[in-house]
């Protein structure tokens, strides 16, 4: 089995340092956590049912979760979901894993997007299918080289569409549409991974592949990015014969989810002011967005390429130069700030490459990925931005001192 | 990929009727799970750390619980276990998946009890070993069988050896020692699965295998059976170069568990008195396993073999008589008993056959499978046993008119 350890998690273990300031993670952050609300949560929970919570469960997940899941995908997307179509997983990564065992066979291609999530492209290599990345860009994906890649027939193709890590880039009505046209009626299944949905910048419809294509599209949702990461709770939407599978997937990889976890979520939810909660995050995380948009391009704007994220944690950056990101990384270290070099998610390249198998890649790559870095602001106050902006510029002439 | 719904899951959902009387489920009882501490524990957590136990943890687990468990193996088993090789997992089920992810490639051969613990079969029969079955009698496994099925190496041997899954029965000292000689030095790895051990009747000395060959073992433990299932916590022992596989398996597979549920059962362990409830439970069980004994022996004395399980929460149990246990299975459902025929514990045959790739199947079969039924007492009262026990019997009347 070809399992390594992520690179993020190597730099998030080097930023542990209280004088550097980190733009490298992917944590929501702590202090916007509904703390007060889910202690009372708990607490009723353990007042009510605890026998119940602490007994083993069903691998499905508690009916109560499920219901709510439905009725939330008639909110948000006026989609009808049934419940027997929902299972509640311990974060949404554990539904990558799941789907990974049950629809990934040694060999298959997998269309993914470049630059991608590594966490999902780790945890779909485990099983050993071929990679075909499409270019990610400020649209989505490019529609002209999904079709030339799906020539070759592809088992899934996995995406991030609303506020994508590590860009921030947002796949438009336009681009979702086309991307279901390519799709449609061939035996591809598009996985929509969606952690960032709801944390919105401004008020844009949501919208999923599962409106054009309930039958071929996967649904990942998840609980940590906002309520908490901790609890565990993210869930998966599938039709009905992959949703059996995955089911005996479930209960072959731990028996259920947390009990606790999910009564918690769903009683805060249920009678708290979650669309309150989920406001205040976007609205707080917008702000260091723009924030941090303003300093890169007032310390850096001739120099770099930017996205404009409209949701999200991330910020996608590119050199003009033919600046090493690789090599600025430990420099930028010493000048107190970090990041995650723009390689590292480029499964065809860079740190994870010899994570994977080979992977066949047959379009021309529109950029070179060791110009960019992804930059986190969901975790820095507006002085760390600044201060950390200004680290990171600094570094960027150092480098150039030594390597320009 | 194999996966198939497991049988017990099917009974258990069958059991659902308040008039039916259930030996089939797995559970402890509810009624003594330390439910006022835990809920103290939840609250201190939430008081003191709730900002940690709600982000993001690391994948290993947290280092107060894993600190508490090397210091558990010192305490319980004289063990100097280091806390480097200690991983929490989502209960011990996920410790067998990430170790069958990690450790099996296609048609390694994999040694298991027959009759064995099923949720594990089908665990590591996703990754299409070729399974083993060595017979499981009262001291131990037969180990002249495994010295004679070693000869074909194998890449691990999987056992319950404490108070086993279903049989109750439970490895001597001079059988581990055994198997030890027999295992030791040779390629493969002893998974030590031991979710029972602390529910002891009687104060013998734990004991693991690890005490012989600790670069070969792995230890599964758990907190399901002692505390409670719902949180959701068990751990993997594993020797230095298998431990880094797992971190990185369990990373891809959901990140981390709950940390919530982790610093409770923390909090937990550490403050208040562990050792007096295990007695409890274990009293409790005790207690219950006596009796149905007696009331097995009154009522079919003449008609079975059973275990005498001096620990666990299962009694095995064989007719001399050529009773067909699928058969009697849906009389006694009518008459309002449920329990698991023994032929769902063979991987070579009954209900599991088919989602297992072929078996190689050395030797000989000691006994019939067909004959033989598991009984769990740990979540029946004694009015329960009592008549589950009678209308058991009546069903093997009724059985023998038809079929005798």
């Amino acid at each position: 089995m070809s399992v390594q350890p992520s690179f993020i998690r190597e730099i998030l273990k080097a930023a542990g340092d209280p004088n550097v300031i980190s733009f490298a993670g992917g944590l929501p952050d702590k202090c916007l956590f509904p703390t007060e609300p889910l202690k009372e949560c708990m607490q009723k929970v353990m007042q009510t049912e605890a026998e119940s919570v602490l007994q083993y469960g069903g691998s499905e997940g508690e009916d109560s979760l499920r219901n709510y899941l439905s009725e939330y995908y008639q909110r948000y997307y006026h989609l009808h979901v049934p419940v027997e179509n929902i299972l509640i997983t311990n974060g949404s990564q554990q539904g990558l894993d799941l789907l990974g065992k049950v629809l990934i066979n040694k060999n298959d291609n997998v269309v993914i997007e470049s630059p991608g999530y590594l966490g999902a492209i780790q945890s779909m290599a485990i099983y050993q299918p071929h990679f075909l990345p499409i270019p990610m860009e400020q649209d989505g994906m490019n529609v002209s080289q999904l079709k030339q890649g799906l020539k070759t027939p592809a088992k899934l193709l996995y995406c991030v569409p609303d506020f994508q890590n590590p860009t921030g880039y947002s796949y438009t009505i336009e681009n979702k549409q086309a991307i279901a046209e390519a799709i449609e009626g061939s035996g591809c299944l598009i996985v929509e991974d969606n952690p960032y949905a709801m944390i919105r910048f401004t008020k844009t419809r949501l919208s999923t592949f599962y409106q054009w294509l309930p039958e071929q599209t996967i649904m990942l949702g998840s609980f940590s990015k906002t309520i908490a990461p901790g609890l565990r709770i993210g869930w998966v939407v599938a039709p009905d014969p992959m949703m059996r599978k995955l089911v005996i997937a479930k209960q072959a990889a731990d028996l259920h989810t947390s009990r606790l976890s999910q009564r918690v979520i769903t009683e805060y939810v249920r009678n708290y002011d979650f669309d309150d909660h989920v406001e205040l995050v976007s609205s707080t995380y917008s702000k260091r967005a723009k924030l941090m948009g303003e300093v890169l391009d007032d310390h850096l704007g001739d120099r770099i390429k930017r996205s404009f994220p409209s949701g999200g944690m991330f910020m996608w950056t590119e050199f003009n130069d033919p600046i090493d990101t690789m090599r600025l990384a430990p420099i930028a270290a010493r000048n107190g700030v970090v990041f995650v070099p723009g390689a590292a998610f480029y499964p065809d390249k860079g740190l994870c490459s010899d994570n994977l198998h080979p992977v066949s890649y047959p379009v021309a790559h529109p950029r070179d990925s060791y110009n960019s870095m992804r930059l986190n602001f969901s975790c820095a106050s507006d002085e760390q931005i600044l201060e950390g902006v200004r680290r990171l510029s600094q570094s960027v002439k150092e480098e150039r001192e030594i390597n320009g």
